[in-house]
């Protein structure tokens, strides 16, 4: 089976046309893609296997911590870059209704957690990590904690993967969550990889040329190969 | 334990908290709404029962049926008063996207599916059935198929229950779905209750004096008597 992946290119071409003429609004996706993040949190790192959660956001996170929290988890956020978009506001209000505390210090927050989500940057990420994220990719790369990242490990070049050399070179996160399709960088991951976001029409990913993959009963996520196929 | 419902008023003026001190846009607790409808059916008619699944909308309905599709079920679309918000025109686009097909003759579609969505009118109703729908109640109060209610049995007074006389007042559903909390009509309601809606937090159940149900696991529903409590 030929790998199926988007591009950085093709995966924001995809984006645009769920808003545009898929007629997705932009809170109905976030909302489907952080509850399949929840969901992969969930299934990796069940409630017995400690409840604390740190998310590194992103707004897929935002969406992912308040699900995690109505499951019973107790996430904890750092969110050092926030996003001035209404809908990322809205996000983070409805966190901190929910008594989800809000952290500055990323490497002191992993000495009190149980897993983390690394929804930093997403699949729009090219170029350089800037401050304050070498320090927090740092972090990432030498804890012992099971990792979850959210279309990327953050750092990873979304068509080459991990950087050459420096921060982020060594980052190898246990799970990923590929939203809609897995881009390119896939090839690099060795760990549990999943697909979320069952939003996806067999006619828009037919045009995209990737599969939608098989998932079952009410799950949003279906665990596969990182090149996508079945498991 | 004391019975918890709330009134119409109540609710509406929940909906409007959520969605202004609370946060959330009404693209999101629509699709949250409507996830929690398409487990209940998912719960109470498995596929094994027969794919086919009529839905009589209502924006929840147009939400729920996208994602039973997106289950393998076969929704069928009545919705013969369009709505002219944005919101309500792409979810049905949504649907068109996945060849979800709209029909017009209720009785009719009625008679080729094995399970009906009653999302006609939501908790917001009050006076008379109007046009077309009197035909539809008298269907719905007359199928032997089962049928899952949407916050209300169609025709019903949210605060009385049914009507005393006349279409409606011999409709009793299978299967209700109370999103959010109950609304007083569930006094009147014998069959399988759920409660859905898995966004509300803590304070706000405090402040407008209903119990947040227990959810179990990735759930977004839970059954509970109609009275709200725990079975």
């Amino acid at each position: 089976m030929a790998l199926k992946t988007l591009s950085a290119k093709a995966a924001a071409a995809l984006d645009k046309e769920l808003m545009s003429t898929g007629a997705f609004s932009i809170d109905q996706l976030m909302e489907l893609a952080g509850l399949s993040v929840s969901q992969v949190v969930y299934r990796v790192h069940p409630l017995d296997k400690g409840s604390r959660v740190l998310v590194a956001c992103g707004g897929d996170g935002l969406v992912a911590a308040r699900h995690l929290r109505h499951y019973g988890y107790q996430p904890t956020i750092y969110y050092p870059k926030r996003s001035k978009s209404d809908l990322y506001q809205r996000l983070a209000k409805q966190l901190e209704d929910l008594d989800v505390p809000f952290v500055e210090d990323f490497p002191s927050a992993l000495k009190s957690t149980d897993h983390v989500v690394d929804a930093i940057f997403g699949f729009s990420f090219s170029g350089e990590v800037r401050e304050p994220f070498p320090a927090v990719i740092k972090a990432l790369e030498e804890t012992k904690l099971p990792v979850t990242s959210v279309d990327a490990p953050s750092s990873w070049n979304i068509e080459e993967g991990p950087p050459k050399s420096g921060v982020g070179s060594s980052f190898m996160p246990e799970f990923l969550i590929s939203l809609t399709a897995p881009k390119p960088l896939v090839k690099h991951f060795h760990g549990r990889h999943f697909v979320g976001g069952r939003f996806v029409s067999p006619s828009i990913a037919k045009k995209y040329d990737f599969e939608v993959p098989e998932y079952q009963g009410l799950d949003q996520i279906a665990e596969t190969s990182p090149t996508g196929q079945k498991l």
